[in-house]
C-alpha cells in the first residue's frame, strides 16, 4: 500500500486526501427530499444521503486524487443504516480506483485489536475468508501501546495494507496529553510526550517485511497540520515515517504550514482536507447539481496551494 | 446512571459485569451448527452465534450481577452483521434489566465525538429524534485530549449515561506510553503520565451537572487489575472517580488486586470478567446446555472472591 500510494501521488502529483465526513447539514435539500422520499424520515434515509452525497464528490475527484478517507464516525451514528452507508462508500471509492483510509482510530488490548484488524484482513471462518471491510488503510490510537498495535503489524506483513497511527492530533486540546513534558533518559531534555510517541510508532515501523520499496514503512502517523513546528520535528525524527496530516482548510492550516511534513524530495505526507472540499458548494449554494464540481475545483485549488509550497 | 449501577450493585451485592466479548472458538459446535444450518457458512451466522451464545449468558446472569460489557470489536469484525448483533445484545441484556457499558474505546475530535456521541444520545433527524445505539454508558480514549470529551460531557450533564475513559489499561503494553515519567510541576517529583490523565480524567468528571447523589461522578475510569500498586494509587488521586477495572482472571489478576480498587466503604469499582465468566463452559466441556450454568457459576465465584477480599 505504501508504495502504491506514493506511485499515485507522484502520478497525479497531488498530496491531497479528501475526508468524507459528511454530516446531514451538508446535504443539498433535494438530494435529501429524494432519500426520504424513498425510505421515509428515518436513520435509512440520512444514512442513504450521505452515501449519495459521497459518489457525487468522489466521482468528481477520482481522476485527480489519489485517496479519500471516510471518518467512520459520520456513519456509526446512524447505526446499522450508516455502517452500511460507509461500507458501500469504501466500495464505490475503491471502484473508482481510489486508496481508502478509514478514519476509525481504533485502538484496544491485543486479543481485541486482532478483532479490529478485521478492517485490513480477511476474517477465517467455516474453513473460508471473509474480506468485510476491506479499507486499503485504517489509523489506530497508541494510547494502550505496543501490543494494542502488534496484530496490526502481524497483517501488514502479510498483506498490501497500511495504518497509521495517532502522534500528534490537529484539534487544540491535544495539548492536555499529547504536549505533556515527558522526562528524558540519559541526562537530555525533556520532550513532549508526542516525541516519545512518534519515537514508539516509528520503532514499530521499522519490523521486518514493513518497509516499502521507497524507504517509507507500513506504518504511517497521523500529524495535525495546525501544529507546523511539531511537524518539522517530527519529520526530522521519523524519516521513514509517511504522514497523514488532518487540519487543513477549515481547521486552520494553510499550505507553508503542511510544507514542513514533507521531506527534501516532497515526498511522505499525504494532506487531508473535510470540510473544505465536501462542503464546498454550500459556499455558491446553488444546489445539489453542484456538489461535485465544487469538490473538484476545491480539490483542485489545494492541490495547487501545495505543490506551490513545496516549489514543485 | 451512577447512582443507578451503585444502587445496583448494592442491591446485589456484586460490583461484577460480565464481559461479553466472545469469539467463535468459544460457541458450542451444535450452537454454532444451527446457525450455519439457518445462515450458511457465513458472517452472518458467525454474528448470529455470537448474539445466542450472549442470550444463554445473559439469561443466566441477569439476577446475580448489575452489568454487561460487551466489548465491539468482537461484533465489528463481522461487519454489518456483527453490528447488528451487538446492538441487538445490547437491547436483549436491558430488556433483561442489566446495564449495559459499550466497551468501544471511541475517541476523536470535537466535531467527530459529537457523531460517537450517538452511542449515549439520540440523533436528531428531520425534526425527530432516534435512539440508534442506546447504550447505559461507553468507554472513550483519551489521548486526543479535552475537547475530544467535551461533546460526551455535554451529553452526560443532560442524560442517565455515563463515561469511562482510558487512564490505565490492563494489557502489558499499557506501560510503553501509560508509565512514562512526565515532569512535575511546582518542583514535585516527575509521575508516570497516567496520573495526569487521571487528574485530567477528574477534572472532566468535576464539572456541573456530573456528580450523583453518591458523590461519584457520571464521568469514570478504566483502571486495570492487574497493575494493583496503580489502583491504589488512583484511588487516592480520584476519590470521586469510578472505576471500571478489567483484567480480572484470564489477563491474571485476582480478588486482593482488585481490593485496591475500592473505597474505604468497599464502593467506587466494578470489576470486569470475560473469558473467565462466558468461557467457563469449555473446562467442563458439555456442551451447548451448559453455557449459562458455568457462566453463572463462575460470576458467583467471582462476585464471592471479591466480596470476601472486600471483607464485606
Amino acid at each position: 500500500m505504501i508504495d502504491r500510494l506514493m506511485a499515485r501521488i507522484e502520478a497525479l502529483n497531488c498530496p491531497v486526501v479528501v475526508g468524507l465526513d459528511p454530516t446531514i447539514e451538508m446535504i443539498p435539500e433535494k438530494m435529501l427530499a429524494e432519500c426520504t422520499k424513498s425510505f421515509g424520515e428515518t436513520p435509512e434515509a440520512a444514512a442513504f444521503s450521505l452515501l449519495k452525497f459521497n459518489r457525487q464528490v468522489i466521482d468528481a475527484v477520482a481522476d485527480i486524487v489519489p485517496a479519500v478517507k471516510p471518518q467512520i464516525a459520520m456513519y456509526e451514528r446512524y447505526g446499522l443504516d450508516g455502517i452500511r452507508a460507509y461500507i458501500m462508500t469504501v466500495e464505490y471509492a475503491m471502484g473508482r480506483g481510489l486508496i481508502v483510509i478509514g478514519d476509525v482510530k481504533r485502538g484496544d488490548i491485543g486479543s481485541t485489536a486482532r478483532a479490529y484488524a478485521a478492517h485490513i484482513c480477511p476474517q477465517p471462518l467455516f474453513g473460508h475468508k471473509f474480506e468485510i471491510w476491506n479499507e486499503d488503510a485504517i489509523t489506530v490510537n497508541p494510547y494502550m501501546g505496543g501490543d494494542s498495535i502488534t496484530p496490526f503489524l502481524d497483517v501488514l506483513k502479510e498483506r498490501d495494507k497500511m495504518i497509521f497511527a495517532l502522534v500528534k492530533t490537529s484539534n487544540p486540546g491535544s495539548a492536555d496529553i499529547q504536549d505533556l513534558t515527558v522526562e528524558a533518559e540519559r541526562g537530555e531534555e525533556g520532550v513532549p510526550l508526542y516525541e516519545r510517541v512518534a519515537a514508539l510508532v516509528a520503532g514499530w515501523g521499522a519490523g521486518e517485511g514493513l518497509t516499502g520499496e521507497r524507504g517509507y514503512s507500513k506504518v504511517g502517523a497521523v500529524a495535525g497540520a495546525t501544529h507546523p513546528e511539531a511537524g518539522a520535528r517530527l519529520r526530522a525524527l521519523m524519516p521513514h515515517t509517511f504522514f497523514l496530516v488532518p487540519g487543513y482548510g477549515a481547521q486552520g492550516a494553510g499550505a507553508a504550514d503542511v510544507a514542513k511534513f514533507f521531506d527534501a524530495d516532497g515526498r511522505g505526507c499525504l494532506v487531508n482536507s473535510s470540510r473544505g472540499i465536501i462542503a464546498a458548494w454550500q459556499k455558491e449554494n446553488k444546489g445539489a447539481g453542484h456538489v461535485g464540481r465544487c469538490a473538484r475545483e476545491a480539490a483542485i485549488r489545494m492541490r495547487d496551494e501545495i505543490t506551490a509550497a513545496l516549489g514543485a
